[in-house]
């Protein structure tokens, strides 16, 4: 039944998905989860402004949405001091990441990143033939002067970082991104992914001339502004590289709702404010919770925490198979020596008290395995 | 200030899109449209249910949507009796057609529709290095035989066929799409844009084997089902061509109320019966308008009646300049012949009572230029 010619590059693509989703694990187990704290997500909620937003709109979602995102672009424009010509909106990161991709990397292009950073972002320039070179966390950081030294070492087109990191959680200070623009090599461009920079210490965000053609920063409503399943990203860069995602981009692919949402969320920002307390309270449980089982977790400037197994990754695997056996929904880092942990996001008092009682139990019995 | 290095391909394309939205016009001309019958939305909007369910998951917003869209996509192999893996879900069919011609479209590749119609398809087309090959329509009809016979000589990878077609209304019958599908050249696809078709007669959709590998189907929820800014398509096929779709979608790009609102949408067939209903009257109301102004409509099997202005694509320019000048949101084919027509959507009464008000006013003044 071949009949199809597909792409040369096409055929040598896996099928794949860069993370399972707890639904599918909820049909595999047969039951929902008693808490969901594996993808980052917001367990907190948007908004209710946003909510209430996103269901009026619910009953005008037969109009397409603003295919320029005129109005969300705007309010972003008014919130950051740039120029509309200097955001493009996207079906979150993850779509913006695709799109940057396409516009710069074509078959064996090189592209910088961390071994164990961020998996989609590696799907994409797979998917568009570029050739991966990755480096170590030091430190169970992101190495970004490495990186950069990669990037002249490989002439590479693209390199990734984010600040703060995911799956860690630990970042780098804002002066540090600063000095370190310089050495971006001509013609490659830095992704600053900064989706969790809202829960982040002000020093940790860098002060960048929006027109600095070396640097783009992805930004999302996906974490602190509680709106994942929204789909909601954005881009911040120099007009001329934001003015090329009109070359390829899907422009209707915004959800009309979702926009008024994102609109009503970053006006809130006192609920902004205060939900970023709630959630450094959640990491600070989740630090105690670590501690009371005898084990460290590493300082987080997310909305995730990242504890130290205190063994190796095979050990932490079970830690994990035996949570998510129980119930609760966590993932874990990809990369020795950083799959020595498990990843938690920030719950609710309720989803960690799931948590204090699920992890002894866990590391019972990965320690009996 | 040029830094970046964009891809060969990325450099020679246009800063484009596919069509300006209303809102645009909207702040163009300084206030709202009277009435919105310019992008074949349905003005009716979804059912109650559909509006409930998305109101309901504003609130669970802060989850991710499944990355595999499994309930929508179990509830579409339900309505079709197919297998789960003969579906893939996108935004919109403009994602999907973006996903389609990356997976089988690169420099060079051949790539035939109609001239004149989907300009998303030739975007996306252009967008990965293919070269279109267009054959006009004949009647005002999309023409299938001659676009495979072109697709034969071109040895093209992708064929674009919509029925009913878009943007004359016009269709073929399903008998002469199955007919026609050996004729498909070996190794192309036969692309049938079926965006419309719940609204055509039942003669107009074809019974084509879900496991035919010559035919993809694409189908959404923005037009019957009025949920144009939710932005859910889908495409139905063979297996081995949907499993492609995996190696590089968007795993995570669908917004997740709009994929509740598609199950809730699909369940309630009795509203969609309703609605189209309701469009077939709102398309007697704009042949009789039509007919009132001494001019032809084109029988349609859509929601949207092409008007034939009677005189060249000059005249009908300047009738859709006046309507849009006096407050209506219409649009019009781009293409000679086919651009002596104006294309106006299934309104409400009031909106074609605006239509019936304005159009003798503007054909006039386009009479006088």
């Amino acid at each position: 039944m071949t009949h199809t010619r597909f792409t040369s590059l096409t055929q040598k693509l896996p099928q794949t998905v860069p993370f399972v989703g707890p639904e599918t694990q909820e049909r595999q187990r047969g039951g929902p989860f008693l808490a969901r704290l594996g993808a980052n997500e917001n367990v907190f909620g948007p908004s209710p402004k946003a909510i209430a937003a996103m269901q009026a709109a619910s009953r005008e979602i037969w109009k397409y949405g603003d295919p320029t995102s005129y109005d969300l672009r705007m309010a972003l424009a008014d919130h950051y001091d740039i120029g509309l010509d200097n955001i493009v909106v996207g079906e979150g990161i993850d779509g913006l990441l695709g799109y940057l991709v396409r516009l710069m990397v074509g078959s064996g292009d090189r592209v910088v990143t961390s071994d164990g950073a961020y998996p989609t972002f590696n799907y994409h320039v797979a998917g568009f033939g570029g050739e991966l070179v990755k480096i170590p966390y030091v430190d169970d950081r992101e190495n970004l002067l490495g990186l950069l030294a990669k990037a002249k070492e490989v002439d590479a087109k693209l390199v990734y970082f984010a600040n703060p990191d995911n799956p860690m959680g630990t970042w780098v200070t804002g002066s540090e991104i600063q000095a370190a623009l310089d050495l971006v090599p001509e013609g490659t461009v830095l992704i600053l992914d900064e989706a969790y920079s809202e829960f982040a210490p002000k020093e940790a965000v860098p002060d960048i001339d929006i027109n600095d053609p070396r640097v783009i920063r992805m930004r999302t409503f996906s974490k602190a502004y509680g709106m994942a399943g929204a789909r909601v990203g954005y881009a911040l860069g120099q007009s001329d590289l934001i003015g090329n995602f009109e070359k390829i981009r899907n422009h209707f692919g915004m959800n009309r709702a979702a926009q008024d949402g994102a609109i009503a969320a970053l006006e809130d920002q006192t609920y902004l404010e205060d939900l970023v307390k709630k959630v450094a309270l959640a990491r600070e449980r989740i630090y105690q919770i670590a501690l009371d089982n005898g084990l460290n977790a590493l300082p987080s400037a997310t909305n995730f925490v990242s504890i130290d197994c205190g063994q190796d990754g095979a050990f932490a695997q079970r830690v994990l198979a035996s949570l998510v056996a129980q119930g609760l929904f966590v993932r874990m880092p990809f990369v020795s020596p950083q799959n020595r942990c498990i990843r938690i996001s920030a719950g609710t008092p309720q989803d960690l008290d799931i948590l204090a009682e699920l992890l002894p139990k866990a590391l019972a019995q990965a320690s009996n395995a």
